[in-house]
């Protein structure tokens, strides 16, 4: 079967087939073809789409382009979330402990922040003595003794999927909806999972800009999951203003505990129990009423914390951190963005909060960078908030002036205020069951 | 001017500005763009297209991107013709010693041969001695002696096509009206010529299958040229069958000289005289009914074998060839492939005879392949044309039986007998004026 051939296929529109995708996946994983030529059948993919079939093909083939874990040996139901990436969303680290609690395993593989969207492996690694980096034999002790495991991918998981996201990076192919839902389930359906949880976010701190992009991949990521037998739920959730207060990493930590403790923003919270609700469904062990019941049982009964408690222990992290924040990184340097009038905070850019912690040194706006664990950004007054004239916006932690005027600026430019309370936003935007 | 907002536009159907496409020519050109993207963007342009306003800019970058002639110290007009290639064409050899002998000067840079069609350059090297290497000075004392220069294409011309000639050959991207127009008419404008007359074949022999298709490589290539200040002719001809009798390289110029004598095969004799007669036209030298009768008039005298003659002795070449064709390559290995009844040829698949002169070694299956000057196809019986059973409808000049049997089964599906003699098919299907 020759490049050219399948290439001058996919160039004309047709739909192309199991074995003639198998070829082209090899090839991505194993270098048999050029790179001129995957990027050429990358960019007839984006302009000409690919087919449900296609996708699904795809999807399964770059799964197994590498190795696919087999939990049969770790009792229970697996199942996975995956958002597709927003500022200030650390509902990987409330909601893995919350289903825990319910019975789920959850064997999660995670990837690290770029651009102004965070990872939840930074976030975790923030926490000292955290490793992501556990074996096959220390992930599955996981899994059976906490019922979570938060490992990142290794080289191994989906290689042919490594290459192609590095080239859709650099030849104009990342907004492709078949390209990015392969891209997406070939790795969690390596994790061994049987239901995934998909958190499609919309908005201006999102990749998909509109519902209608966010709705596109949704319903394409819940067709292709399901078609390849996992259970699939996806909710489209706004993106427009970060998730909860926190932005950065140890931030975000205390954040995400205090949220198990009862303590967090509504939106996180609520957002959270929800996608956690669905994977206690999507699980098997009850049905949508009783699961968000137990979630909230959960919550309420300190359950979530002990489990969280337990994550970081098992993976090598110092678990005290639950009870004393102060033994996370932190940094003395802290500046604020104040209101200049008295008013309502009526809109807030995710996105500019998001590039505000990166400046900082929060994220990464190239894969190689290094993080800063104590820098980032904490909302101080949410959207619908009230506040005078001098107080904060925004707090800043920085690194001794690191990237700082940057970030002020941009969080300066990232929020308006009204006169009058805007009216409160919806969370979940819809809902795609499969 | 990233490379990866340009793919993005075109991907997304957009117009290239004249900026964005200099920038991917000069990437072409000097390798700042890794292949990668070039074949991406080749690929969004085969899918999408290009304005004619785009294609025009591509073709002038293109032919800018190297050296490009100036012919203004050689005195006369200088017209050149370019083929879409067919099997058995050899009247670049018959045209361009016509139209010098009617005051036209013939600036000819000419590609070799690859797959089943053969090449210009190809042909005159099967002549001893003859040399298509010249320097510039030589190149231009033959233009002001001769009126014709025959030479290919040196490394300098064009570089940005080379490259992009390359990778549209192994990323499904050659079939581009566009992009076949910037390819043929940015290395016929680095010749320095005024005018140019464009013979687009259509039928089973060309790389154009359908007359449609052709009419838009032809009225692209018209209008493309017309923008860049080229006068532009352009005629559709039929390739269904071999053009003449002979394909291969010395059977080619035996024919070719035979032409220019007066002898050769009608089909050949009067494609040659419309297309030189154009020349003259675009020339600026006399009106279309005179063109034709110079023509004429210089094929009857004998001027134009007396300009073959010369542009011969000029490169190097045995001008003695002329009249004694044994002084040619040749092999005394022949065979026939015969007809098994009696009855009229009623079709010849020209590309059935190309590929059986490739699998002899006439032409190339890879770029890199070397031709052998004396094999080769005869066609002995022309589509119209009686056999008995038992004649020779092909004469196949073999090289100790290399690549015969291929051949032989090659020809012999690649024709059919009726009982009746087939009605005439017009050699001229379309003339595209400017």
């Amino acid at each position: 079967m020759r490049a050219v051939d399948i290439l001058r296929k996919k160039r004309d529109g047709g739909e192309l087939t199991r074995d003639e995708l198998a070829a082209f996946v090899r090839a991505a994983a194993d270098g048999s073809w050029p790179e001129y030529q995957l990027s050429a059948l990358l960019m007839a993919v984006c302009v000409r789409g690919m087919s449900p079939a296609e996708t699904a093909h795809l999807t399964a083939l770059m799964a197994h382009s590498g190795r696919v874990l087999d939990l049969s040996d770790v009792p229970g139901p697996k199942v996975d979330k995956h958002s597709t990436g927003g500022v200030g969303d650390k509902t990987s680290l409330v909601l893995a402990p919350l289903t825990a609690a319910c019975g789920v395993v959850v064997p999660m593989m995670s990837g690290r922040g770029l651009g102004n969207t965070g990872g939840t492996l930074d976030k975790l690694e923030a926490i000292p003595g955290f490793r992501v980096g556990l074996s096959e034999a220390e992930f599955k002790a996981a899994l059976r003794d906490v019922g979570v495991g938060m490992i990142g991918q290794t080289a191994d998981v989906a290689p042919a999927d490594k290459t192609l996201y590095a080239l859709r990076d650099v030849t104009a192919t990342v907004e492709s909806i078949p390209l990015i839902t392969a891209s997406i389930l070939s790795k969690k359906l390596a994790e061994g999972i049987s239901g995934l949880v998909l958190d499609v976010k919309a908005g201006r701190g999102a990749f998909m800009k509109t519902r209608a992009d966010a709705r596109a991949l949704a319903d394409s990521l819940v067709r292709v999951g399901t078609a390849n037998g996992l259970r699939c739920d996806a909710l489209i959730t706004a993106m427009d203003a970060p998730l909860g207060r926190a932005v950065g990493n140890a931030v975000e930590v205390i954040e995400a505990v205090e949220t198990l403790k009862g303590n967090g923003p509504a939106d996180l919270t609520e957002l959270s129990v929800l996608l956690a609700a669905r994977m206690v469904r999507l699980a098997g062990l009850a049905d949508a009423a009783e699961s968000e019941r137990r979630v909230r049982a959960a919550l309420a009964s300190g359950a979530g914390v002990e489990v969280f408690r337990r994550i970081v222990g098992q993976q090598g992290g110092d678990p005290r951190v639950v009870d004393d924040y102060s033994r996370l990184p932190a940094t003395p340097d802290v500046a604020f963005v104040t209101a200049d009038r008295a008013g309502f905070v009526s809109g807030m850019d995710a996105e500019a909060v998001g590039v505000a912690a990166v400046y900082l040194g929060a994220g990464r706006a190239k894969a190689a960078d290094d993080v800063d664990p104590a820098v980032g950004v904490v909302v101080r007054a949410k959207t619908g908030e009230a506040v005078r004239a001098g107080d904060a916006v925004f707090e800043v932690r920085h690194r001794g002036g690191s990237g700082l005027s940057a970030a002020v600026a941009r969080l300066a430019a990232g929020y308006t205020l009204s006169d009058v309370r805007p009216a409160g936003a919806a969370l979940v935007l819809e809902d795609v069951a499969c």
